[in-house]
């Protein structure tokens, strides 16, 4: 049922495997009381933990999964191992309609390619895609697809991208009318790819859709709190999603450098540990822990492979978010309006 | 002489125009006595500027120009007025040897389409590149490139950027033998687009050039010191490039936030701040100021069109380092290498 989703874990999965699976899960049960979970792993390992949390006492069961998918295997070993493995015997119960979504923090390729494969892709769309709410200096998230299910997109995968980002700002945000921009490498026109300067047309065309195109947006600008959802292919996604986490730690690790390089400066430091906590707090991508395959049959979201309790606790309610606001409905909604479009056209 | 650069300036360039070109080529004179400088802009303009820098007098002479580029010219606009704008005269002196490299703040469009119509790419090179350094963790500098003169490559121009960058990581950096590494979403053999896997595989056989070939690296990696030049298309440089600026400025912006939070961080703050500013230093672009065009046949900077005098002298620097380590000489010999090697195979 909506207000109440299950959801399947994947407990095998993450660098802190079956303990850190299942604390996230009790942290999220004991905040939202609607929660319970199926625990999909190894039983003698998975028991002994599930024993460690009242919080789940009733609302947690397992099913014992012989195999785990290992960040090695490559997707097209895994998809043989889908009746075997955790991971795949979670996305198994969302398209047996025993779970309402899927959870795991295991290999993303492993998992993208199962989910895919079982769940298959909604009407009307060609290819799903990975999205993420990434902090802003505004007051909303910034959710950003594709971040790396599909290296090179055409116009029309781009416009699919604008429909299901802006569904899933609604759905987690509550922005009743996301802005929505393509990453550019300018804001002219006549700037970037063909497949961008098409997308552009086609989406300022569209306008009956639940979504105000905003026109290019340059990666400088991204964490500004100047548009809520930013399309781009996978394979920038990657790279703008990659830089954003490499230059954030540069940062701190310089950060540290200069507070430790004298007895002054470590002094100066204490004093302002609440603000610097502040900041650690604010940047911490445990806070921004989960990223969703939107354009399944089901909901399925990626917890970051090395998230603590707390990051695990954030993706499970980002799956109980979707779920609860039907995510799958509003996206099929919206494309019924764009195909609809189309045939009138 | 490649000894005594002569630096051809286009003053009128630059968000702070000839005020900040000259205060800046100014710095650059005093800190290396070697230079000398022709400044095109507007006579009535330039002149009274000129004369507030002792350290130009007798250095640097005025060569009028009419007009000026401005931000919102087109390429194709530009290049009508090669022969009254500033910034089209300061690179046209580069190809008639009247100086050695031109530098200019302006339009980068502009700037690209000019040099490339007038210099002409070097014998053997498909397109030229614009190349920056960044900063790392490491003990060097990154080289990274293209970062925006061609949306899209083919593998034949990554492995032209790859022979580009090692000799601009050579001449600007000293690095005899620099580590070459192509950007992607992942580091496996497979992961990519054809023309990354082909590069790659191109670059794995020439094992005769003066790089160390060292694969595919993620974005996430590319401050932390582990190779020297990192290639890619000017698509994903562009947006890796400006990602890491916004970051920057992201965290740059919740830290002052958080350092003005309460009046005990405020304390705290100015305790520390001697070790803020060295950070403040480190991450301040116009540290790392001043791209170049690789694969002209001449030396063109572009300095940051917000770069202040320290910038604009960094840019000048740059030029000035690429004119005496006789860049040009140095990708020419290595082109050779890879096309013998090419008619041998």
């Amino acid at each position: 049922m909506a207000g109440t989703p299950r959801i399947a874990i994947d407990a095998m999965g993450g660098d802190g495997g079956p303990a850190i699976m299942l604390e996230g899960a009790a942290l999220a049960a004991a905040r939202d009381p609607s929660l319970s979970f199926i625990l999909f792993g190894d039983e003698s390992v998975v028991g002994p933990e599930l024993a460690r949390h009242p919080a789940l006492a009733g609302r947690a069961e397992i099913a014992h999964a012989p195999e785990a998918i290992s960040g090695e295997d490559k997707p097209s070993q895994a998809i043989r191992r889908a009746k075997t493995t955790s991971m795949g015997l979670a996305i198994a119960a969302v398209k047996q309609h025993q779970a309402e979504a899927a959870v795991s923090a295991g290999n993303t390729g492993a998992l993208m390619a199962m989910a895919k494969l079982a769940l298959r892709t909604m009407k009307g769309i060609d290819r799903p895609a990975l999205a993420a709410l990434l902090p802003t200096l505004g007051d909303n998230d910034l959710v950003m697809l594709d971040l790396g299910a599909n290296t090179e997109c055409d116009a029309r995968n781009l416009v699919e991208f604008a429909v299901m980002g802006a569904a899933y700002s609604r759905c987690a945000l509550g922005i009743e009318r996301p802005r929505v921009s393509l990453l550019n490498i300018g804001t002219e026109e006549l700037k970037g790819t063909d497949e961008l300067r098409d997308a552009a047309a086609r989406l300022r065309a569209e306008d009956h859709l639940h979504l105000s195109f905003e026109g290019f947006i340059e990666a400088d600008r991204l964490g500004r709190g100047e548009t809520d959802v930013v399309v781009t292919d996978g394979f920038s996604g990657n790279i703008a999603l990659k830089t954003m986490e490499g230059t954030a730690r540069f940062v701190a690790d310089l950060l540290r450098r200069a507070f430790t390089s004298s007895v002054r400066s470590k002094i100066g430091f204490l004093i302002s540990r609440p603000a610097t906590e502040l900041l650690r707090h604010r940047l911490d991508p445990n806070n921004h822990n989960g990223a969703v395959f939107l354009g399944l049959n089901g909901v399925v979201v990626k917890s970051h492979g090395g998230a603590n309790a707390q990051g695990v606790a954030n993706a499970i309610g980002v799956a109980a978010s979707l779920v609860k606001n039907d995510l799958g409905r509003r996206i099929a909604e919206d494309l019924d309006q764009v195909r609809a479009h189309e045939v009138k056209a």
